[in-house]
């Protein structure tokens, strides 16, 4: 977690909104990524859909099961779906997002009978330091 | 829609899950895309992502307000919450996913009060053949 902090401090300084994300397969790194929205034009371009698709280019087996996934922000339907799809086996999530999140607020995706694949959820770890990280973001773009 | 189906059909040749999608603006095609989470080794490539990570990068505005996206299949909560991100102003979809759909099944992610935009939502074109192909495709590899 402390890396995807890391790069989410990173992603605040090219204007991105601070989110980063990194795939674990036991020790090792398999990829991280921060937001990148506004750097590709693509507001798809979440952090962890990218670093679960270089996680995925990395392992090449098309599945990240046994992977974790640790993401300064609670997902939205749409990481939460590719999380699913893609057979994470444990998601840790910083800031918890009242608005746009899909975990534990809003959808609840993973709670739902038609999520075919839920990961085990670990919430809080980083929470603090990712939450001042948006709230500042936003708070100089005001 | 005709040309999702085509590309649908294209895919089933090449073993995917046979989807296709496009993306419009006014008359233009933007982007025609199909599954491809077996060439490229990921379950997140589906053919609604890829078109519209493509229209984004034709487009280059960072959004796809004002674009329509046909797409042969319901789309799942990973491909709902995309279409949200995005902003597609309609949806067209085929044949209805009773397991895997977000729109109209499941957690019907655009009639969601968490949900920041939800297009107007067509189903039905091409019901008939999109349908066709896949029970064609699953009973092929039974």
């Amino acid at each position: 977690m402390e890396l995807a902090l890391r790069l989410a401090e990173e992603a605040a300084e090219r204007g991105e909104v601070p989110v980063g994300a990194v795939v674990m397969e036991g020790d090792v790194v398999l990829a991280a990524e921060a937001n990148r929205m506004r750097a590709l034009g693509d507001p798809t371009a979440h952090a962890e859909m990218l670093a679960m698709r270089a996680a995925l280019a990395a392992r090449g087996t098309g599945r990240l099961d046994g992977c974790d996934l640790y993401v300064t922000l609670e997902p939205c339907a749409m990481c939460a779906g590719a999380i699913a799809h893609a057979r994470i086996r444990r998601l840790y999530y910083g800031a918890e997002d009242v608005k746009a999140g899909a975990v534990d607020n809003g959808v609840r995706l993973f709670a739902q009978p038609s999520c075919h694949h839920a990961p085990e959820v670990i919430s809080g770890p980083g929470e603090r330091r990712a939450e001042a990280l948006l709230r500042q973001f936003f708070r100089d773009r005001r």
